[in-house]
């Protein structure tokens, strides 16, 4: 009896533990058959979006016959300019002093940016400089209704592959960000048997390049302008450099015109496919194995990074939400304007510096960030090319773009002080043929004007692995 | 032998099912036993922090004696500032034109910031107005250092019980913000057998109040000034009213002196304990249980308030880190500081108004707007004030007396479009003794401006219920 009650209860048991198990099995095999469907979800490629390539971004109507004509330009700092700029400067309101033992925590510095300012009246020459940014050919032509302002340059060495190259800047740039490597991609350089020919152009908005009165102007759609606006120079197929908003247009770009261009290189390489984010946020669970270990310190803790992001985006919350506020007071003050340019390129050249008077400005030529506040200031473009952060989160065309990857063979440079970084294998979730990717403990996001040569090296070296990978997928 | 065998398994299966049990057990005892130490630690209360309630702002070092004197002051728009202003404002730069189709979306229109700084120019009457403020009786004292600048008023009416009554005000605001409020306050009332004697003082750094050179001036430091400056023109205990950054001081007062507050008026309440902010969120579970249906879309969905809150916080990213940076363009450009505040003032009067050209600023008077705009212009005090915001993050203090509630009777008015709102049974995490609260279906964020009536009609209720609260106290 004994026996029998023991055994009826064992088998309740058994069928207890049957259920459980099942019960445990199905939760496990749900577990699995979701995680799995998120992984092919995070994985899966959206259709790319249909776009109209001939989009109208001037004011009115698209006109039945285009101006398509490519006209000479000459950047001039003229007299009145000048007059009122340096008016302006004398007569700014007095600055509210930092606080005591503060040096560029809370903000500029106003004691360093009084010398600012005092280089900008009484030693920048506006007229040497715009001779200087005048050494290039300049030109402009109407794409898409917008006035496109950019440099051509043709290689002065001879015998050599003469491979064209799109150079996309970044706010608060313009073309002059890329004056010190021009030179050098058009020169001969050691063991390589090609050189570039140059296009550096002004994306719409910013420089000399006109900017539209239409809302949606994003990253995707300035791609496109800067791809036709290679196809109006002759270009079919090109390679690509480019850096800040730069980079993410010609994320775009590679994304939607893989067969023309031929490859990639980026100083911000970054993806922003919905998997690389899952992939960075568990990465801080072991960052050890997610990243070099030289360059965990890049990413995690991600606390750090965060809070990091946060103390130095508010220029960049305000751009992607108020940017025609805040430009109102940016494009009246020549003092406001230089003080917010000022900090922003200092902290993103050496973030270790903020507890300096410059504040990390110093890791830059006065006179090249000088060069690219007149350049907005004359141009009155603040702004403009602040709406680039607006247009960049408004419109759903940017974030299908973005999950799409590209098989243009890309080639990553990580300097030091960029904003964000990303290890390879996140990287390679946007940029499968990820040919070349360094990472370097020097310089930071204004690289073409903080470390020109090690740039240029790696744009070099890069392009020779273009050519093996293009050489090879065509055999 | 199979029995036996079975017999076995039996045991086996029972022993594992009692580890199973136990260990679901455990999972289920700690699970409560950790549920039950996050809800007492959440509602646990920090030790208050010892401050020094003496603590010298002023420049350099404390002095063996104070200065303790009461000087009359008088508000003065001088022709020297009026001429140089308007010589600005005619000399703005272009404004850039607001996209085809958007009016207030990107930022100010500035087609309609034409016409404020037209009205600016033209039709603002600065000694007019300013002959206005002087109509109530204005001082200035120094308190730890700091001049400050206050109102004070006396009531007309006789043989009435004198209320003190200290109003505070916050960004960009001033004292300024009142002057319709102050006459009303300082008159009989209907059934009310009191009246109010009314202080309202600019906030060091705002309005006519000095500002400080040394950092940690937050808000709790700033609600022992405004302390101090009660103490200094006699009031061992009075009245508080205040809103925005003034409730933010008023809060911390009625927590640090919980003696000498005898009843705190808010148009901003809100209880910053992270209980609180657990309850908010575990509100989104059951909307329609955490708030009274009428009022659930000021809070959930929480996606939406969030988005509202990210559109519109840019001002407050940019503050809370670099206020000394954006200050520069502010304190330099009258057109610009106009941009910046009436976008802001607008949006918070009402937030439905966004696809306007005005969005949201005609709920208030111009001049009221102008009023503002000149005496943060006269005072040069943008970014003494924008300091406020970056304190507020800075100092651990500040949170520590957030998460001690106050015994101290409060009335809470909700005006319908407050940027933030919280149900009386969240607000109690902070006041306990939450004697009045009363939500309506109109109003914003600049009460004393917009809806001046309501919000006095608001201020006597609620002070008669402080004194039966009291009475009873002290029964």
């Amino acid at each position: 009896m004994y026996s029998n009650f023991f055994i009826h209860r064992c088998k309740n048991f058994l069928h207890k533990m049957m259920i459980k198990l099942i019960t445990l099995s199905s939760i496990v095999a749900v577990a699995a058959i979701g995680s799995g469907l998120i992984t092919y979800k995070l994985h899966s490629v959206p259709k790319k979006p249909e776009l109209n390539l001939q989009k109208w971004w001037g004011i009115g109507e698209k006109p039945k016959e285009e101006d398509t004509s490519i006209k000479i330009f000459n950047i001039d700092f003229n007299d009145t300019m000048i007059h009122d700029l340096k008016q302006r400067l004398k007569n700014h309101r007095p600055f509210t002093k930092s606080l005591e033992g503060i040096q560029s925590e809370y903000g500029i510095n106003t004691k360093y940016l009084d010398k600012i300012i005092t280089y900008w009246l009484d030693k920048y020459d506006f007229k040497k400089r715009a001779e200087l940014l005048n050494r290039y050919s300049h030109y402009k032509t109407r794409i898409q209704g917008l006035d496109i302002h950019f440099i051509r340059e043709t290689p002065k060495a001879r015998g050599l592959k003469v491979l064209p190259l799109l150079l996309l800047h970044g706010w608060p740039s313009s073309s002059k960000e890329f004056d010190k490597i021009i030179p050098m991609l058009t020169s001969k350089r050691n063991k390589y048997n090609f050189v570039f020919e140059v296009i550096a152009a002004d994306l719409p908005g910013f420089g000399f390049s006109e900017g539209t009165n239409k809302p949606g102007l994003n990253p995707v759609q300035i791609g496109i302008i800067m791809r036709n606006l290679m196809k109006r120079l002759g270009f079919d197929k090109f390679y690509l450099q480019a850096g800040d908003w730069g980079s993410q247009c010609a994320t775009h770009m590679v994304t939607m015109f893989p067969d023309e261009i031929l490859g990639f290189h980026t100083n911000m390489p970054f993806s922003s496919r919905p998997v690389s984010a899952v992939k960075m946020l568990l990465g801080s669970l072991a960052p050890d194995v997610a990243v070099d270990s030289r360059y965990v310190d890049r990413i995690y803790p991600l606390k750090k990074l965060f809070s990091y992001l946060l103390k130095e985006s508010g220029y960049f919350h305000i751009q992607a939400t108020k940017p025609d506020t805040i430009g109102v007071a940016l494009s009246d003050s020549p003092a406001g304007l230089a003080a917010y340019i000022v900090e922003k390129m200092g902290v993103v050249s050496n973030r270790d510096q903020l507890n300096t008077p410059h504040g990390g400005i110093e890791n830059l030529h006065l006179d090249d960030v000088l060069d690219t506040i007149t350049i907005v200031w004359t141009n009155n473009c603040i702004v403009t090319s602040s709406r680039i952060y607006a247009e960049a989160f408004a419109w759903p065309e940017v974030n299908i773009i973005h999950n799409i990857p590209t098989p243009v063979p890309t080639a990553a440079i990580n300097f030091k002080y960029e904003v964000l970084y990303q290890p390879d294998w996140i990287l390679r979730d946007k940029f499968p043929n990820l040919v070349s990717s360094n990472t370097l403990d020097l310089g930071g996001h204004f690289a073409a004007l903080q470390t020109p040569q090690v740039l240029v090296d790696d744009i070099f070296s890069a392009t020779a692995k273009f050519l093996d990978f293009n050489a090879k997928k065509n055999r």
